[in-house]
């Protein structure tokens, strides 16, 4: 860690610790300095970072200030999804998001892609252009089927961070993390069968239910402490449960990261009633807390939890490099991996792999999760400003996703529709439910600099909103009768 | 097309309608320069071609004459699989031959891998690599679901090729041919289902079948003609068939091509029973045959053929592009997809769609053609030296395989064991059948150039291969002992 970073870091904590309060003024420069023995240069970078972080603020002539954090008045409520298993649907809605063709000239506030601009991120297309340039016939050959060493030895000693101990043949490279989950689910559950979600879901998996003949049975979820072990129990003793799944840490759409008390007892529940875990880690990397959350992976031991991942969030889903470590199914995922896609494609493992190793990943995480707790704050300022006072917001605890619940009775589908026009598209919540429920919420990005058209654009959101807010009081049944 | 190429192609098809016979002395030099007007130069290039497709030899002082096709003495028999539906085995002997590491010091004979070496390649590593270096966040973004429209533009017009009209929205890309026939047979059946299959198959469809807990049956094929379309008849209209799944042009592994009225009429028997087709054709751009043959897809006028098809066989499987045009199936196969690993990476696809669009793909393929018939000459010859006169051999019709057939009684996965001190390994039949058939079988591979290592590799499968079957006379019972 550089000097200035050490500095910034110790000013934190205190101020994390209550050392100093808002409105507090922090030390001055020169004291700064005297205190750590540092340079005038390394405090004000030091300084720097925290106005970044929206920490502090400099007052001319008078120094550095802690200020408020910026923290949402109202969150989302506790979810109360359907009390039983459900076929999912949405499939349609799904489709109109995800198939956009990349380059149409539409502001898509909704999607789960991240900053692809970067710098951090450059030296992985040097990497890239360097081994297709190779083009060696082993690069251009089947891999193995469970993908390139040297990427899994990279993933397994990233996830002792996460608080796993992996060997490299406990992990399966896969196409994407979207192919980690699907091999996974089929692995588990057969046509008919019941999987028990948190709620609102990642559509992704939702789909892949779908496609399967699977009910998903959603669980109550808290926007601060994910899903409800106590619903989670009355579920388990009341259906026949095949699978939960779950996205513990940073979750989407929600943005909370499960408490370790909380993540070690779903473990032991689903031990006590025998049930698979699959869990979606892949924003985990992104976590605003560091050392980065555990896993659920980090208190199994009976490799009952397949951990699913991958490089989409952190690096560009473009790659498709995800992986699996699926614990004591391995066998069965192995199989079904083969029958999936065969072999991952070669050239983007290595890259990865040497991305990794060279150091480039831990720099870009740095610097992603630095700008996205700052884009989320800056978003919270502005989804408080323009939307209705009773507006529910998250408070992601990483990544770079924002869930809004708006008064119940706002149909975001519609507000889709209407926004067509300024050519901004926002994720309609129904999309995260298996029936189409929380069709009053939203979901928003905040990877990407919030220039002045992203702001103007958020802006318009709320302005078409609160019409709709307004219009849903004027007339409660114009929903219905439509 | 090349003036001698013109020319070559020009005494080719007077040898394949007889005009010049086995024995016959074609025109000298000077007499061809004279009836065709071209040079001297170019009249030997011609002559060159015609020698290296093994179809004349120069005789000094004498000039060119016809020698004989090197065709097999013996051709496998008819198969004569199971007559009912079966689950699928053969699993670990699959993942025997799929999960190996690519650099291990072992000649792998059997496997479907083509050459990588090929200087006709070169220009997509450059491709590839100059995309990659642009690193756009387009690039590294999510894709269209349906894949690039570059590169469905380029499949469609080759597709014409094949006799196929098809518009860019009919195709799918998708994660390697694999993935195409994955979501292709999950989109048609569910467990318990019964497919109707070609015999011996590639065992990477069977193991789906097995994957989605659906049976084969499995249809007598011949060596030249294909799956028995009386077999088949039969079997429709004893067994519920949800889909028939066959790779009728250059069979892996047998390499025959169906006669077009047999595709036309297997398309009939389908509608007649109102069943679905899932067509392979992955090996079907490299067939010897000009113009390529159609495909069944050609004759299919309801939109009940699903064609399969992809670069693995042609460019490169590291690649893993791959594409299906799923007829009247699109939506259900777009979910799929969708589940299956979401968009597909979007740069591999436009390598693969400049590559086409700047003549690369047809001059690459060209060169193969003519390298894979040449070689399948060659390891024709050597099979007969060096195996029992009444081993069956295949007759390729395109693509790098052969299949061999040994005396029954002999055990290509005790063949196998036996090779591991050469540090040779072939494909055993039985890994092409549901029920470990065809063990007496085998598959090898002609991309690579026949080097003097290759070639001694055969003759020792061979030795190895002779021996067990003399062991199988003297001890008819000693495989059902162990
Ligand atoms: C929670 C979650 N899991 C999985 C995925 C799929 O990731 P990939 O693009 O690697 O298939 C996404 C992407 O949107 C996601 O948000
Ligand atoms: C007949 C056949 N179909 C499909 C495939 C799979 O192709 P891909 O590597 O594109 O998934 C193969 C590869 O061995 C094959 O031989």
């Amino acid at each position: 860690m550089k000097l200035y970073e050490q500095a910034a870091r110790t000013l934190r904590q205190r101020i994390d610790h209550g050392v100093y309060r808002v409105g507090d003024r922090l030390p001055s420069i020169r004291a700064l300095c005297r205190e750590l023995e540092i340079s005038v240069s390394t405090a004000q970078e030091a300084y720097r970072r925290l106005e970044e972080a929206a920490l502090v603020e400099a007052r001319p002539k008078s120094g550095y200030y802690v200020i408020p954090r910026e923290v949402p008045t109202v969150l989302p409520s506790v979810t109360r999804p359907a009390q039983r298993p459900l076929d999912v649907s949405q499939w349609d809605h799904v489709l109109a998001l995800v198939d956009m063709a990349p380059d149409e000239d539409v502001l898509m506030l909704g999607r789960g892609v991240p900053d692809l601009e970067a710098a951090t991120l450059k030296p992985l297309s040097r990497l890239l252009a360097t081994l297709h340039r190779r083009g060696g016939a082993h690069d251009l050959s089947y891999d193995r089927l469970s993908g390139s060493r040297e990427l899994r030895e990279r993933i397994v000693r990233l996830a002792t961070g996460s608080g796993c101990l992996l060997h490299p043949d406990d992990v399966l490279i896969t196409t994407g993390c979207q192919e980690a989950l699907s091999i996974a689910i089929r692995t588990l559950a057969a046509p008919g069968d019941v999987v028990a979600v948190d709620s609102p879901s990642f559509y992704g998996t939702m789909q892949i239910l779908k496609a399967n003949g699977l009910k998903a049975l959603e669980i109550p979820t808290d926007p601060e402490l994910g899903i409800s072990l106590e619903a989670l129990e009355l579920a388990l003793e009341q259906w026949p449960i095949r699978a939960i799944q779950v996205t513990p840490t940073c979750n989407n759409p929600l943005g909370y990261t499960m408490p370790e008390s909380r993540k070690r007892a779903l473990v032991a529940l689903a031990q006590r009633f025998d049930v698979a875990i699959i869990e979606d880690d892949i924003y985990g990397d992104l976590s605003f807390a560091t050392p980065r959350p555990k896993t659920l992976k980090a208190f199994d031991d009976d490799g009952r939890v397949l951990l699913c991942s991958g490089f989409s969030k952190t690096l560009g889903p473009g790659l498709r490099v995800g992986w699996i470590a699926p614990g004591r199914y391995r066998d069965q995922v192995t199989h079904m991996k083969y029958v999936s896609t065969g072999a991952s494609a070669t050239l983007p493992q290595l890259a990865v792999a040497e991305f990794i190793a060279k150091g480039h990943y831990e720099r870009h995480l740095r610097e992603m999760i630095r700008q996205y707790q700052r884009h989320r704050d800056v978003l919270l300022r502005l989804v408080k400003r323009h939307f209705s006072a009773d507006t529910g917001i998250s408070y992601p605890q990483g990544g770079f996703l924002m869930w809004l619940e708006l008064p119940a009775g706002v149909d975001c589908l519609r507000l889709n529709e209407r926004l067509a026009a300024s050519r901004v598209r926002i994720a309609p919540g129904s999309l995260f439910s298996a029936s189409g429920k929380y069709r009053h919420c939203l979901r928003l990005n905040y990877a990407l600099p919030l220039t002045a058209t992203v702001a103007e654009a958020i802006r318009r959101v709320g302005e078409v909103a609160t019409d709709m807010v307004a219009e849903a009081i004027e007339h409660p049944l114009a929903d219905s009768q439509r």
